[in-house]
């Protein structure tokens, strides 16, 4: 058991408690969702930032160019294959295969896309979102592969980043931006829109090293079935579809998952998931120690 | 092992081996699509039938109306209830969970499903196509539950009626019912159109009762990644999206599948398959004992 003073006493003011014996709920979130003003001033417009603190998303097309997209997905192959030589930690394999699912940390470990991660038509939206200057807190590369690609069960990003990293508050967002065509059939990214203004708090306990699991298939701090359904009775289900070279902004507790990919057609994005600075990682808000600093930035919290 | 004298003549003359030793490889079909000529003389028109013809499978909207969807969801329910409490072998479960995946046989254990797989809304086009009498090979409805619903991986059903059923030629289609909204994302059947003009012969050797696992999760007569990449490639994928009552009818070779459901909308279907009365079935063409009765009409073979 990992425990101290401070750890205590943050989780008595825990104002978004989830898992350690609550019971499932949902709750209103207590926080903002645009920490900017709505008007014209940003990179992103007053109907963008509308739409973005009404759904939790926002699909920009055509960000980066096929010529871009292409050298990311030979850096992802270059990455891939020297994980598969390495056997690193910092590789998931999917649960039915031995294919690699994800490859997390790129932005340290390859210069490429450290540049992407710093890259003004990321970090500026993020830092206009969120209002303060940002930091990477998790990236990461899923391949999504043909044939056997694995699902992503619904989950609110923050759920995990708050119980298992100690991420305080929801001032986070994640840029995915798309490697391959995004087809209604190949596993693409689906949302609840308006399900990030609420907080769905999950049962369960966390166990010790809980990610080596959870990173290939979630089974913790997913909202249970009648949660699920409210919410989507509520604001049903979308879909991300496009050519590659998008981006996906999306808010850090927005319900999202992917279903499984039978076709031949891989379904591969990058993920780079901002902070804000003053939202730095504390304890865990489980008993456990820390997640590895390959999965949230504690040392490494350099602002772009 | 299973032998008898007809069937060693039956195995060596086999223009459709699979499996027990063969090399995985795309053959030409070697049977017509259409058994019918291409006239309007017929329920279906031909344009229609030229559709068929050239891609594999026919959706026909509105079949039947909201009403008798209504009996046939309240009859699948009754069903299903019935199962879990007897604990059949009819009924399939979830290689997930503990939900009921597939009831089989329903054509003659409820009178009801009875008279949907006479109807004529149905039966009059599986005449049409295999230009012959019909009656029923195989009859179940598919839960595909929301939340835990599992993939059907692609498979052409010829090859496993075949192989493990004895069905010589490709005369027989299937007709899938809609009884739920079909959706891009929860789980729609899929086909790639054009792809029953081909047979994917499968790897691999068929174990004794391997429909035990196989209708759990099919691991056997599944074509390899390089000839599902090039049947793709050719043809691509088609999902089938709708409201319910909606019929598709489905040529038995042609290859479909299914991603899992995540989603809280389940997707639910009735399937019928029609076989020429020509084209009953003989022995299993691998060495093992034939399927049990529910999934294969060996004794009762009484035309519609």
């Amino acid at each position: 058991m990992y425990t101290e003073s401070i750890q205590t006493e943050q989780h008595q003011r825990d104002i978004y408690a989830s898992r350690g014996g609550v019971t499932a709920k949902i709750v209103p979130r207590r926080d903002p969702i645009l920490y900017c003003d709505i008007d014209d001033s940003g990179v992103i417009d007053s109907p963008a930032l509308q739409s973005y603190r009404k759904n939790g998303f926002l699909v920009v097309d055509k960000v980066f160019t096929q010529v871009e997209v292409n050298t990311f997905l030979q850096e992802m192959e270059n990455l891939a294959g020297h994980h598969r030589r390495s056997g690193s930690d910092e590789a998931i394999v999917e649960a039915g295969s031995a294919e690699v699912r994800s490859v997390f940390r790129i932005h340290e470990t390859s210069p490429l896309f450290k540049r992407v991660a710093s890259d003004r038509r990321l970090a500026s939206i993020a830092e206009q979102i969120l209002n303060d200057r940002v930091y990477i807190h998790q990236s990461r590369v899923n391949f999504k592969p043909g044939f056997r690609g694995e699902k992503f069960y619904w989950h609110s990003d923050f759920e995990t980043w708050h119980v298992e990293d100690g991420m305080p508050r929801m001032r986070a967002l994640s840029a995915s931006i798309t490697l391959t065509e995004n087809y209604p059939w190949n596993g693409p990214l689906m949302f609840i829109p308006g399900s990030h203004k609420y907080y769905v708090v999950c049962e369960g306990e966390t166990p010790e090293e809980n990610y080596k699991r959870s990173l290939r298939r979630q089974e913790l701090g997913i909202p249970d079935d009648a949660h699920l359904r409210s919410l989507y009775s509520e604001g049903g289900i979308h879909t991300v579809v496009g050519k590659p070279g998008s981006v996906v902004f999306f808010d850090c507790n927005v319900l999202h998952g992917s279903s499984g990919n039978i076709t031949p057609a891989p379904r591969s994005n990058l993920f780079f998931v901002y902070n804000a600075l003053s939202n730095r990682v504390r304890s865990p808000y489980c008993d456990c120690p820390p997640r590895p600093e390959y999965l949230c930035s504690r040392k490494n919290v350099t602002p772009i």
